[in-house]
């Protein structure tokens, strides 16, 4: 398999991530979602990674990349079902994911992208602190 | 990899097969979405295959199982992300996906399981006619 499929769930993208993201696999998965994203409107983008056993730097180094170009295309990202021993691993390898939100599973995560989207509609002017916060309160 | 991984979706579950189903591996997958089938009362389960090449008989008989084991427990299954060219497959080799609903992408299958939930809530002494009628419709 040459990519990850990209589910659509109304304004939300969702990528199941089962196998091994090497080199090439990371690469489309990057290009395939922004170009979803600037295709479908998409808000938000939950990354589910219950299959995952080891979360290393450059899986790591992927996800916030992708997570910087789904923002600046609008478009929030949080990763959902890391298992306990992967957080546990991150940390003790102090690998933070910054820029990165996470949430326990799909459900919750695509609540955060609800609030995460209230929260900017009821503010626009205020966009920036708005963000600032969410991000602060989600660590 | 020796699991699939099960996303809850509210009162579905979602299933993206994106790796070749040997024995053990659709096994553990009919086990696993059993069970979860039965620990969280889903109504639903919708099986992606958008990552599939091809589905072969072995594969059809493995989601047919999966088909009927939900029904069973109450819950109906829907086969979403076909590609054009497994369609064309299948019906060159004869595989009809018998008992086993289809729609095109993800949201069109959580649709279609919430307009059969409703038609059942509205005529629950009809129930077996009802489905009769949905999968001739479906098909």
């Amino acid at each position: 398999m040459d990519r990850v499929p990209i589910l659509v769930l109304g304004d939300v993208l969702l990528v199941s991530i089962q196998i091994d993201l090497e080199d090439q696999l990371a690469l489309h998965l990057q290009e395939d979602l922004a170009e979803k994203i600037s295709a479908s409107s998409a808000h938000g983008v939950i990354i589910d990674i219950t299959a995952l056993d080891i979360v290393d730097s450059f899986v790591g180094r992927t996800l916030a990349t992708i997570a910087a170009v789904s923002k600046v295309l609008d478009a929030e990202t949080v990763l959902v079902g890391m298992r306990p021993a992967v957080a546990i691993t991150l940390v003790e390898l102090g690998l933070t994911l910054r820029g990165i939100r996470t949430a326990l599973n799909v459900e919750h995560g695509l609540r955060l992208l609800r609030d995460l989207r209230a929260a900017d509609e009821f503010e626009p002017d205020d966009e920036d602190e708005v963000t600032a916060d969410d991000s602060a309160a989600s660590r």
